[in-house]
């Protein structure tokens, strides 16, 4: 099997991404939720995190990997991206919910272009977004509703999830050359402007389904 | 259908204790595992927690309960329990995984005793030991094999997650009346004896087991 070189790290960063959205979600929901429906609501998607880490690990596995050597590289960067951006508030738990994870998982998607085509689908797999937008988009534009004032103060902590992930982006790029080339292998600079492009339109996108 | 009175509040506190157990083992995972295969496999555990839930406020539902109602009675009482019996480091965690949750079964597998056969079943399967003794009796006894000085510490800590789990539980009891009688029904105060004798039978036994 010839394999990207970077195709490791691709899955590794992916599983702890996985592995630590479950356990702050789940930590998230016990703490935010103003009910016990809205803690199995987003607990449920926690799970399904879990689930996903579950399949990389195997995956991993499957290609001779140590799954936790895989993880290790990364998990400095991701628990320093939770530790900054632990909303303070239910709101805040639902936007990070669909905004962060929604800007990681572009990343990730843009990283499995130029992967083997069955770690391309595995990657699509996990990726695709169960249920996820309609849960968290619904209590969002309700709460900004309920309080108007809500949407400049959630608007800024957006912004402060995307600088958040690209500063601990960029120094998971800088670490990790063999993941970083996966994102513009093939045409360089022209690439990375597209990229750029590219994050920036389905930001914007998920900001204005917010109603942010 | 003709249900006990106490088979929605038996089936809201097992729902309720599901929940809340899926989300501190996730968290004693996150925080105390000393490897990422320590946190997967507590992990693991924590999402089985949650899979129970799920199956237990879904029958709730058939019944006609609301679940979160049916819930809410218990939060106080579970929500203590945990917070009284915060694991301080990784064997702690294990051994509450262990002990901890073993008695809370052994109490809803009596109530069950007397139910519906349907329900009865249903709390079974959830109670079902799938692999929890394994993983966190042989990492037990590496860790009092490594350190014999652990074993003293470990079972004074067992000894206090009994002591606030059957403390809790008499407040739930006077509490809940319908719940109460689920334990006792039919033959009154002989009940109440066997019930103590096979509760601490059974901890002796999951204490032996630990080699503590």
């Amino acid at each position: 099997m010839t394999e990207s070189p970077g195709v490791v790290d691709l899955l590794g960063v992916l599983a702890y991404a996985e592995l630590s959205a479950y356990a702050r979600m789940t930590e998230d929901a016990a703490t935010l939720a103003p009910s016990l429906a809205d803690r199995a609501a987003l607990s449920e998607l926690a799970v399904t995190e879990y689930a996903h880490f579950r399949l990389l690990r195997d995956r991993l596995a499957e290609l001779g990997a140590d799954p936790a050597e895989a993880m290790s590289p990364f998990v400095g960067a991701l628990d320093a991206w939770h530790a900054q951006t632990k909303p303070a508030d239910w709101l805040q738990a639902l936007v990070k919910t669909y905004v962060g994870d929604g800007i990681a998982l572009d990343f990730y998607r843009e990283a499995a272009r130029h992967l083997d085509p069955s770690i391309a689908k595995l990657v699509d797999e996990v990726l695709v977004d169960e249920g996820r937008s309609q849960f968290a988009v619904e209590r969002v534009r309700a709460g900004i509703e309920a309080s108007p004032a809500a949407a400049g103060r959630l608007a800024l902590w957006a912004r402060r999830l995307v600088g958040e992930a690209l500063s601990q982006g960029q120094q998971v790029a800088s670490a990790r050359p063999d993941l970083a080339l996966l994102l513009v292998s093939g045409e360089g600079a022209t690439d990375i402007s597209r990229l750029f492009a590219t994050l920036t339109e389905a930001h914007n996108k998920r900001m204005a389904t917010l109603g942010l």
